[in-house]
């Protein structure tokens, strides 16, 4: 199989995704995997069923995804958001398939029998979450599909070893990709131009870090999205992955400035 | 290739689409293609753009799709049954990738460029629409998921010639994968027992019918979706396909029935 660059594109706002894949478009030899955050807390409100964030015991944020939460996740990140690229890179003669993790159990994981959360600062058992860590990607599939010409569009939700669906981190799952089909480059595209040293200030860009450097700045630094970056660059170096970028989604060509090295490049 | 069947089932009201995946996972060597129309109907509704249906100058009714419309049947189709259907067979050790037609071109077609509809007796153009006519189907695609061991799950939308997507009729997207597939047999279920001669009366069941008889239906009792179902065997057999039944998706058994020929057989 020829070497694949795999390029995360985020779901938060400011995105504009068709210019991002008229950059894309110019590319060749990649797999996409995608986010949809924004767009879902708009309409799982709109739907009147509003997001939940929790926080974990040991800090860490995230979305609580009861099995209504999950139903309406799928309808925007494998609905909305991953037909809409699809059609985008196919108006741009590229032959995207889009695929969730579930399909041809592509991306599969053990799921979280429950969350400890502390919720005003009580310590708290939440059950019915449907979220998970990502254990193996099936790169058959992909390879199948690479190798026939097909440009794979890839989204969460995972799917759990007893077969249901589950909720993973998309920075995490491309990490994963990226160490499955060994990439030659992992690109971690948000609404943000890098990791930065203030997160106000975005003038304050970290161009370049080193593997120690990365792991002090997993311990202190990072916080919320950025945290699971900084944890999917190190999954995938430590993985085999040549280098990562974490890099900026917006403007008018974030693929080739990404893998221009524009935003924090970590080896 | 092996010989396959094609299965569509509708996306109608009082489908179990549990129970209708147990029944499924009992047998191999097909193709499913699913709806879902009434969940659309819902949720449309509650995000404050409820459906819009429109009546043709030649007496067809259809759905209105502007683009609001078309991005709301993405969720519905290719993100919440779509992804539900597939975790349903996983979860049954189906090796399920489901698939809308504008992954890989996989149903390509034309777009029609303006509805000519009557509304409140008046003749008038409607444009923005996005439906269209189905051209090809990407059977290579098909045919490399079916040789790898993964059982395709459709949906519509399709995608233009020029990349737009466009919502066509599940049943007519059915029969033309029977086609490019040569399938056996094209098993049409939906919410009711099969063609009546009675709408009102579900125990007015056509067992059978003949070429010359389909034509006839096709021209005076059929109407709605039933007239799609016709027009969807018709092209079937005109294609090669070896037989259609038009049978019910509710019940415990709806496939094993459905290839037992219970409903309404053609050939």
């Amino acid at each position: 199989m020829t070497p694949v660059n795999v390029i995360k594109v985020g779901g938060g706002e400011g995105i504009d995704y068709e210019v991002f894949c008229q950059d894309l478009a110019n590319h060749e030899d990649y797999v996409l995997v995608h986010g949809g955050s924004a767009r879902l807390n708009e309409v799982s409100t709109k739907l009147g069923h509003p997001p939940r964030f929790v926080t974990s015991v040991s800090g860490h944020q995230s979305r609580y995804t009861d099995r209504e939460t999950l139903e309406i996740f799928n309808m925007i990140y494998a609905g909305y958001t991953n037909k809409m690229i699809v059609e985008h890179l196919q108006r741009l003669g590229v032959n995207a398939v889009g695929l969730s993790g579930l399909d041809g159990r592509l991306i599969e994981g053990d799921r979280k029998r429950a969350l400890k959360i502390v919720e005003n600062g009580r310590k708290q058992i939440l059950r019915g979450d449907h979220s998970g860590i990502i254990r193996t990607v099936n790169a058959n599939l992909l390879g199948l599909l690479l190798d026939n010409g097909y440009v794979p569009v890839l989204t969460p939700p995972a799917i759990s070893t007893c077969g249901v669906a589950i909720n993973v981190d998309g920075d995490r799952l491309a990490a994963q990709v990226a160490v499955a089909l060994e990439a030659d480059c992992l690109l971690l595209l948000s609404n943000v131009p890098g990791l930065l040293r203030d997160v106000e200030d975005e003038e304050s860009l970290i161009d370049e870090l080193s593997s120690t450097e990365l792991d002090a700045h997993i311990e202190s630094v990072a916080k919320g999205r950025m945290k699971k970056k900084l944890l999917g660059a190190k999954e995938a170096l430590a993985g085999g992955v040549g280098r990562v970028v974490i890099g900026d989604a917006r403007g008018a060509s974030p693929v080739t400035h990404g893998l221009a090295e524009h935003g924090t490049s970590i080896r």
